[in-house]
């Protein structure tokens, strides 16, 4: 990615003002997708707190009001248990550490578009694969492994039950959905707000069945060893409805099929 | 104030961590109030930011697991304009700076909560009066000035007219809430949860019959010369229902003469 003639690196710790100040310079569209992830969060509240609540502030304050920043966010607001039914109008209540700092800067983010500081738009962004094979050992890497597993037809032993269901999204459906939160023209009433983007809502034994049929390889090949914890955090995403993010044009993979082959498209 | 041998002043910046720790110290019950209202929030972003939003996190942060901490936060995350009717399932949505951080503040405390850090329970307090004359030039000083002013038998101007509608709360209504969130008992599903307390809905109308009965002047006396944007901000609070404060135990006035009778009783 480094080698792209595109791009400028400017590698760092983003709650340094000097790294920030180097990688927002001359920016006019910012996406914001730095930060520490749930479980490690979860552990450290002062890293939390630095990352992902104080640096994103920090780098709000220093946006100009000729820059739009496009904030990742995460459907992890919603806490948990879920609601038997998530839509636009389902009340954040963040049960993480993680979840709690994102909605805070949700907050923050809309009332920084309010005063016309700048454009700001957050995308509560579901489960995204596939993440590098051992990126991170966060409890959802499952989602990412099956692929890499399937692919190279290795074993695959799923830590969730066959009727699991989680909310997923392929890393192009989410690039499109970014690109796209740049480029829609901001009304007054659409600037600030906080939009859960579409995702499909799969079970694992569907995206199973679609791996394995795009891999070529037997579904039954695939086995099934529920650890409680994982179940507990990805056994039961309720159906889900956004029709405000899809009346703004944001889109969703369309089709278990569609989401795992652009998927395997990508390195 | 000060003179009552059961208080212990520790005057200082908030802000101040210092300060912050002697007036904590040894404290089971932190009834937190300190802040920059609304009108000065809005005029400086970062002293709201240092007061409302980093000091109040720093208490948090601050406090141990054996204290239980009762959070002023304000009937203004609740934005404008408002809703037609608003109850405990209305989604916030600051429009102010200050509602912003006090929002973001609910948050934090309800996290904190959530992981035993310590006992925290938010309370979204409604117009409070009677404020001291002259106070804070805030937009709603109307509200406690009409009590100053007929009380002497003076004359007074509402900047609102006759309809126009507020939620309100005497001081003592308000101390009796606060030493009763100090109380309460908190089950794990009510620790952390903002509440947005009971309070009377008045039109200015009934506001003045009722304060010029018990001070014995005439109503018609007042007379009134709406402004534009205080009539804009405080011309139609809706219909509010808060069942889930009322339901564990918090109060309103009851009525119009009641909280006036109580307003008056103090100096």
């Amino acid at each position: 990615m480094a080698q792209d003639h595109r791009l400028r690196m400017a590698a760092g710790d983003i709650a340094d003002a000097a790294v920030r100040g180097r990688a927002m310079e001359g920016a006019d569209i910012v996406f914001h997708l730095a930060g520490v992830l749930s479980a490690f969060a979860e552990q450290d509240y002062a890293l939390s707190r630095r990352v992902n609540l104080d640096a994103t502030l920090a780098l709000f304050e220093a946006a100009g009001a000729g820059t739009r920043i496009v904030y990742a966010s995460s459907i992890a607001v919603f806490g948990a248990p879920l609601p038997a039914h998530v839509d636009d109008r389902t009340p954040p209540e963040p049960a993480l550490i993680y979840a709690a700092h994102k909605r805070m800067c949700e907050i923050a983010l809309a009332d920084f578009a309010r005063r016309g500081a700048f454009e700001g738009i957050a995308l509560r962004l579901p489960g995204i694969v596939a993440r590098p094979r051992g990126a991170a050992s966060t409890r959802s890497a499952f989602l990412s492994d099956i692929f890499h597993a399937l692919r190279r037809r290795e074993t695959f032993t799923s830590p969730v039950s066959p009727l699991s269901t989680f909310w997923i999204m392929s890393v192009e459906c989410c690039v499109d959905n970014l690109v796209h939160a740049a480029r829609l023209p901001l009304s007054a009433a659409a600037t600030g707000p906080a939009l859960t983007l579409p995702a499909l809502r799969l079970s694992m034994a569907e995206l199973v069945a679609a791996v394995a049929r795009a891999c070529g390889v037997d579904a039954a090949s695939v086995s099934y060893a529920p650890d409680p914890e994982t179940e507990a955090v990805f056994g039961g995403y309720p159906p889900l409805a956004t029709p405000l993010a899809e009346k703004l044009g944001f889109r969703s993979d369309g089709t278990a099929d569609d989401l795992v082959r652009r998927v395997l498209a990508t390195r």
